[in-house]
């Protein structure tokens, strides 16, 4: 157990914009709340899986709908406490602590604000290391957790309490609910006892999303080179650098979807890559070949700053490094690439690891 | 009290296809339903609204979604089951009774299967007078009763338990889940105390389709002129006796939506009426001047057997007599005009009764 304070906000908070790849929703937006909910309640306990007691439940709390939609409509104490609430009521039992769904993104901040508001710990621990678009694309589908009960609310009061026959039918029902709630919603979902989260979370994502923002952040630890210690932490590769020359985005079906055209720059001149997005960067093309591909990471970085830039974030002109990196080994197993390879997004290619698809220094 | 034996069903079938007014699902598959589970567990106790204890609960069960699905999709007891289950367990009270939120087709019936299965009588009541397409349009929301919890179940064991914000939000936010579901759901809403149904509910509706059907069905009531009878018994006015000759019919947005036209025979020669529905039959116009519409009740009745044609049984060709009459009181308050007027159906009409728009002898 160790405690996370108002000053280790932020550095989560940039950790969790790259390894959101573009989604899961701005964390600003998130790192203010939490702030001020340490601010106003102290620090937040921060305990590791072997940490929660066998029988006692984990509840994952995140925001879910378009994270374009999310940055104009703000959430509301209301909907944070209502979703929490009807999911210890179903459980019929208080939740032992919550944690990030997915360690991407302004979830990856939520659950410090309600594990601030509520004074039960927080998991060192996400169920996607990184952001995907469904509620269903996590690890504890890959172990087999069942997807028993699901919790939605929204800022006019309205709340649903699911209990869904699986984690596919929980995100077919649980979508177009969001989309009549306004695109956005509080949700809790996939309750797991300690022992089950032990055998298919993703442990360590909060400091690893800690230990990212730092190697952008902070001169002590990058020493003016701000990149080249984000390489070191994730093993990153490069796939361009370039400029934003197109762009199409979408609000559809609850979701952000478009692609990202960037020309090269720099030594990259002449080259042209294409994203393609839905809610994250999912796929890295250039000349119709993939130069990365979900499960594995991509992330959009600002070329001055180093900062991720999310999908809402995109602008035309932009300069950035786009880059890609390793995903959880969960997510390479057969059972993991049948919930989130690139089939999963309509993609019609099979998954090759971005170690294959990059050579080492480019 | 009394009771309601295998021997009722039929008839109150009969009446709740015409007060269907062409939706509610086949009250076949309601028939059979009801038929064989008071075969099984015995005639079911019919209560009246003052027979409810003040705080007991009373909780109104129906199938949503688009009849034209309904048809081909039946539904299971487990869908029954989960969706009281749920209802009674988020109440954390038994249900005293059920009711029909709709005397329309199979909704009329489900609630027998309901009271039969679970051993608690039947409330000769319902909350709309009729069919409408909407699960808020009923009369409880008139009368300021709050939509205070709802549950859907679909067959394969997706389960949902709704605390909406207000009957609008609940209709909201149930029609996509059952779309998804598969356009065809079982729900229980409204739950309402006896003292709250006394105040809201129509009384006497399961007894009146009683009475509609026995005067469509038995020689001894209708002695040869079946449609007389139930001219006698509704005040239903004659639109058009016609031969269908267009018929315009889609599933969107879990509803059956389109417009069927009819072309006068024998003394209606030369005229043509086409009736607009989404599930239930909602204004009939004749050279683009209504002639009849919502809340007041359009029935299609087969020119030979004068049994009600509903929706998704319509077929080009069929000679009908198209007839309308008055609906309930409440409907045509401000506040009932505000739910189920032809505004809320993108009718550019104000409401008119129908009895200024039929003359009496037509």
């Amino acid at each position: 157990m160790r405690l996370i304070h108002e000053s280790a906000v932020a550095h989560i908070a940039m950790g969790a914009a790259v390894l959101g790849t573009g989604g899961g929703g701005d964390p600003l937006v998130g790192r203010l709340a939490a702030e001020a909910a340490i601010r106003e309640r102290g620090p937040v306990r921060l305990i590791d899986v072997d940490e929660v007691p066998g029988d006692a439940w984990v509840v994952p709390s995140f925001r879910i709908g378009a994270p374009t939609v999310g940055i104009e409509k703000l959430f509301s104490w209301r909907e944070l406490d209502d979703s929490f609430d009807d999911m210890e009521a179903a459980l019929k039992a208080r939740a032992h602590a919550t944690m990030a769904i997915e360690i991407g993104g302004k979830n990856a901040l939520l659950p410090i604000v309600i594990a601030a508001r509520r004074g039960i710990a927080l998991v060192n621990a996400d169920a996607m290391g990184r952001a995907f678009p469904g509620s269903q694309m996590v690890s504890f589908c890959v172990h087999g957790i069942p997807a028993r009960l699901a919790t939605l609310a929204d800022e006019k009061g309205n709340r649903i309490v699911m209990y869904p026959s699986s984690g596919a039918w929980q995100e077919t029902l649980a979508r177009p609910v969001v989309e009549r709630m306004g695109a956005s919603a509080m949700m809790c979902a996939f309750p797991v006892t300690g022992e089950e989260l032990r055998r298919s979370a993703i442990a360590g994502s909060v400091e690893r999303a800690e230990r990212i923002g730092r190697a952008l952040m902070e001169p002590s630890v990058h020493g003016g080179e701000p990149m080249k210690a984000l390489t070191a932490e994730t093993g990153a590769r490069r796939i361009i650098r370039g400029k934003l020359v197109e762009l199409d985005r979408r609000t559809v079906g609850g979701f952000a979807r478009g692609s990202a055209t960037f020309e090269g720059i720099d030594a990259d001149q002449g080259r042209r890559v294409v994203i393609l997005f839905q809610n994250e960067y999912l796929l890295a093309l250039e000349a119709g070949s993939p130069r990365a591909m979900t499960p594995d990471l991509i992330a959009i970085l600002d070329r001055e700053t180093a900062r991720p830039l999310m999908t809402e974030g995109l602008r035309y002109g932009a300069r950035a490094d786009v880059i890609a990196f390793a995903c959880d080994p969960v997510w390479r197993t057969p059972a993991g690439l049948g919930i989130v390879g690139p089939r999963n997004f309509d993609y019609d290619t099979d998954y090759i690891p971005v170690e294959m698809l990059l050579p080492k220094h480019s």
